[in-house]
């Protein structure tokens, strides 16, 4: 589904290592908990978060274990907020497979996310990094608090701000906390650190931002869902808050701005259409040019070229 | 609902402090949010793991501020894990008040218990101790583990070795890392903190005994939930076993094995009226001896008194 990238090169076996090690759970798990586990990493991720998570550390020289360690919290935490996602939103399918909420019952989905939550702290703590555990812990509460404002926003916002603080807590502040804690357990200032957090914010924000354009754009093939899903499901996202602000008077626009009833595949086509999704992409191609300035600067080696050419793959690959 | 105990003397300014700390929520966090934790911290706990923690590490002469940040840390746990326990079972009442559940929707309650998750991990890092994230982690995964086999059992465990396996996931292991983490930052030997880890131990199985006990004898007014609730729901207590042991043909003891109707009202008036009242009860004194048993050769102070009298109310206030 997701053919290995060039980028990955350098961090090859790092990431052969993360997969181990997130299915390495306490003796006594139950076994269902396992085959959960087992159906949840192998529904074809593309594994990015610990991609940059590696990388980073890695340019740095950072210790290859101690990433390994951490890379697999990342993506574990990621995995639990996507099993109590689905279950929150009802999904039934993610990227084409079935979700563990279209085979369980809630009460074994959440308890099911619970355990990863679990595992996943665990394997922060491994890193024996103060710093980490509690920046793990802040970035969960970040993601959980953008949930809840979602579900409880009482009308649809559509200011480019709001987009940008729901994408920073829904995607970026986790890439963030990737490449921020990457560096911090490489040893590096805490100047660097701070770059790595904006480098990682960046890249979150463009990822979410093409996410977002591809439910527009993408083939449901490749996207596993319903084209237009988003805006079926009264999410708005950066393309439509594009073409809302060219169309204000918009009839369509209007009326899914107030909840009412909309022909979601003609405004998806007219969305299609016009400048919106162009404009989006260059949002979206501004934060990546940010996040390569940053690495601009950065010791020059493999794991920097793969952290650049990733970067450029997180854009182009709406193409 | 529950009178201020005299063991509480000592640590009562720290006690205190506990309130506020599990209060103290991220800039940023949504209303609800706060107003959810409020609702569900004045409920009425009596907070006796952070009481036992607190009073483990003084007892110790360990650090006031670091024992408070952890004691916050297990109480917020302990919450978490309550309010997605109570989604589970769908109830709608706990300690007599309406839970989260019966007044938000599932959604909400499983973001408000990821949510405080979070907090508790937050407070956990804090303690600058990966020792103690670790232990968290890891009594996090033994808890969610315990309650997914009870989820998946496909039929009804009634040895007493599986209702210690289950009792001590359910309970003795958070009052096991409250006491021997609470040690731990209290910088004594290795030996001690598994010392004090047994005497968490004893002290949690005691408890959860107990409260099974209360679950046939106690008024509704003081447990906040019809007697019999357990069996009701199907879930077998060490008084169950121990009449069943000694009524092995008891026509309802088999209907309720193999999950037939059965009258509960009946069942539990003649499991009252037998003696597997007082034989849990003695079980849970034996565990009470082990505790203080080991709270006999420790520190003399203060605060070793108070664990004693607190090891004594946990078997006495069934009566």
């Amino acid at each position: 589904m997701n053919p290995p990238q060039s980028f990955l090169t350098p961090i090859q076996p790092y990431l052969a290592e993360v997969e181990t090690r997130m299915r390495r759970l306490d003796e006594n798990h139950h076994q269902e908990l396992g085959n959960a586990l087992e159906h949840l990493l192998s529904s074809g991720g593309k594994r990015l978060r610990p991609a940059v998570a590696l990388l980073t550390g890695r340019m740095f020289g950072g210790d290859p274990q101690r990433l390994v360690t951490f890379s697999s919290a990342i993506e574990l935490l990621h995995t639990a907020t996507l099993v109590h996602d689905d279950l929150i939103d009802g999904s039934l399918l993610r990227r084409g497979i079935s979700t563990l909420n279209a085979k369980w019952s809630p009460a074994a989905t959440v308890l099911t996310g619970d355990y990863i939550f679990a595992q996943a702290a665990r394997l922060a703590a491994e890193t024996e990094s103060a710093n980490v555990v509690k920046r793990f812990a802040m970035t969960l509460a970040t993601i959980v608090n953008g949930e809840i404002n979602q579900l409880f926003s009482t009308h649809r916002y559509t200011s480019r701000e709001d987009y940008f603080t729901r994408i920073y807590a829904k995607t970026a502040s986790l890439f963030e906390l990737a490449t921020g804690e990457a560096a911090d357990l490489s040893q590096v200032s805490d100047g660097i650190v701070e770059v790595m957090r904006k480098f990682g914010y960046d890249l979150g924000m463009a990822f979410q931002i093409i996410d977002d354009i591809l439910d527009f754009t993408g083939l449901q093939e490749t996207v596993g869902k319903p084209v237009g899903s988003d805006l079926r499901q009264g999410v708005i996202t950066l393309p439509f808050i594009s073409y809302m602000e060219n169309n204000p008077t918009d009839d369509d626009v209007q009326a899914l701005i107030i909840g009412e009833k909309v022909n979601i595949d003609k405004l998806v086509n007219d969305i299609r259409d016009s400048g919106a999704i162009d404009d989006a992409f260059q949002v979206a191609q501004s934060y990546i040019r940010e996040a390569c300035d940053i690495l601009s600067v950065q010791p020059v080696c493999d794991e920097r070229d793969a952290l650049m050419e990733l970067s450029e793959y997180v854009v182009m690959r709406h193409i």
